[in-house]
């Protein structure tokens, strides 16, 4: 067994040495000047990366808390909510709705499948409906939805648009304002590149106005709280000061690079690693389009458990990829490429993945074959090395 | 202006270097079996400072989360729940309550004083009551409460006792199990001396049973999806698995020196730290007894700003200190003496007050008269080195 681990999943994701580093300088109050300071200038960043001027509100918690905080915040019982899923991130939502004592509207399609804008904006419109609750990148299937297609379709509606990017954003293009998003939430330890236990969610001029009218149950979550404080580089409860700190490094790194700069990295990547999937004889799951940004899925080959490669590929090799959930448990393996993760990562893990298939008895086309296409493409196409 | 910071706080506390080490070791998955083993062990190790064998849940969040769960998994509206206050932390479990729609029972003493447990009994008793909430350490004034004999004196009322540990876990004894407590909350950055971000509650067999008829909403805080993920080791959401790292570390650190044995380090700071007070001319707001054993709360002397002090304190010496809440505002200044602190973090804290204070014009009965209490307590009873 390796000792050195290899952590290429679609979070949490690896951490960058100064960013590690950060979280480690000594302990600082949250209420000094000089935490207000960076903290204010965490959100700055976030909004940045977030491509909004909307409110920003940061929670101490994992994307879920986000994700719980738009729920507690924007209905009140009795309210027509639209869920659209297609994967266990849109189930989520169903979760959560139900959990306030609201039955949502359901537009679901079969998990691995494109988030049908018309269909979303045709249930909305049906009757009066307080908001449409969407994923973006649906990380057990691999699809980022296309938001912008669905905000455009909605938008007649009214409805306010909630939009889960907790794995999408600052991987691929999340464009809030232009696209008019009202509430898009996220988290820290995805394509942020820093430690999981931070949350955020962006919230309109038009969901403050829903926020207020509001009457679900919430305290820690509440965005009123929340933002009075952090308007000033405070925050309402003690937060997780050190992840902070590593985020603001995080974020200085993906400025200094240029958003869109990374979702041209994140896209060569995930090309690669289409590239060497083919290569490996093996079948996608996920699209074998530029929408599969975030995470590769494939099928496993006749016959192969997904689990029992996950296991061999981490106990033997020290490679930590993911598997499936739900009903894709056991016939997929996911491939993360987002955040702090380079060409050889890719490489490693198709490595892996060829060696470990060896070792259940799927020998690929041509030895070598998955890590060949792979090179090949980013020869093509140089990732930079500054990633 | 000092670039050198000194944190003598009540939270959050300065970290262990060997803890802060921790946190920055690279990112591992929370679902691979090491993290499991490692979030095991952390929740047994938790469980012994709890002194309990009550099931304890872990959540991403600040410690306001975990009361927060208390709240919304115990009650139902219309329940009748005393709170008893008399603080800036008893306060915030009016406002949790009341957020919640349920309007609480209020016990209330002046900031200050000791809660006072036969009126508390009195309250739970009048009327069939659900819950009794108290603060353990009332961090807003420096009194640790009589848990103990407030929990002997609630305990005929058949009410749930729950118990904000969040400042006093691990830095003065709360023998949950004996004496019969049935939640405790607590949080990692204060006297356990890891950075904030996590938070945890403990649930006896009778609290389980009062969850289970309970119908506020809840997801994230949700105890039950917590304690059935993690009785594997695994958690309904990705956690803060940098903080956890931390937290384990630290939690070796506590038990390795035994947790009465780090109750005692801290009385003996705080032993120290109330002669300094006196040392220096001035009053204690905080009792002159060994119940103030997480924080000393001090008055200013007449015509001096309590918030003028900490500020020239903190930008002139670099020492944080901290001031007052609410009422106490610039009345009071505080000086923690948990977690990861000795007797010359007490000497800094001692001289720079000195300092700041001769500044705006406070002369000491006699110079270095701090600092020389204080050093005189410790000769007379020695601080561990280990510690």
């Amino acid at each position: 067994m390796s000792s050195k681990r290899y952590l290429i999943t679609p979070g949490p994701t690896p951490i960058p040495p100064v960013v590690a580093a950060a979280a480690a300088t000594p302990m600082q109050h949250h209420r000094s000047p000089e935490f207000r300071a960076l903290l204010l200038e965490t959100l700055d960043r976030l909004k940045q990366v977030f491509a909004t001027e909307n409110d920003l509100v940061l929670f101490t918690g994992s994307g879920t808390a986000a994700m719980e905080s738009s729920v507690a915040n924007l209905l009140s019982p009795g309210d027509r909510v639209v869920v659209a899923s297609a994967g266990n991130f849109g189930q989520r939502w169903v979760k959560l709705v139900r959990a306030y004592g609201i039955e949502p509207v359901l537009v679901e399609q079969p998990w691995g499948e494109r988030l049908d804008a018309a269909r979303i904006a045709g249930a909305a419109s049906e009757a009066e409906t307080a908001a449409v609750v969407v994923t973006h990148s649906e990380t057990s299937t691999g699809v980022v939805h296309d938001v912008e297609a669905i905000a455009a379709a909605v938008a007649p509606t009214g409805a306010i648009l909630v939009v889960d990017a907790v794995s999408s954003l600052g991987g691929v293009e999340l464009a809030t304002d232009a696209w008019g998003v009202d509430v898009v939430v996220s988290g820290s330890q995805k394509a942020l590149m820093s430690p999981p236990g931070l949350a955020f969610a962006s919230v309109s001029e038009r969901a403050w106005g829903r926020a207020g009218r509001s009457t679900l149950p919430r305290y820690y979550l509440d965005w009123r709280l929340a933002a009075d404080s952090q308007v000033k580089g405070d925050t309402a409860f003690t937060p997780a000061v050190s992840i902070v700190v590593a985020l603001r490094t995080a974020l200085d790194l993906i400025l200094a690079r240029g958003p869109a700069s990374v979702w041209e990295h994140n896209r060569l990547l995930a090309r690669a690693t289409r590239a060497g999937v083919k290569g490996l004889g093996l079948e996608l799951f996920s699209p074998d389009d530029d929408s599969a940004a975030m995470v590769t899925a494939l099928l496993m080959p006749d016959g192969i458990d997904g689990q029992e490669c996950y296991t061999v590929l981490r106990d033997r090799h020290g490679i930590v990829l993911a598997g499936g959930h739900g009903p894709l448990r056991g016939r997929i393996m996911r491939i993360g490429h987002m955040g702090y993760m380079n060409e050889f990562d890719i490489v490693t893990a198709l490595a892996g993945l060829e060696m470990a298939l060896g070792e259940l008895g799927h020998t690929p086309p041509v030895p070598g074959g998955g890590v060949a296409a792979a090179t090949a493409l980013f020869a093509a196409q140089p990732v930079p090395v500054d990633g």
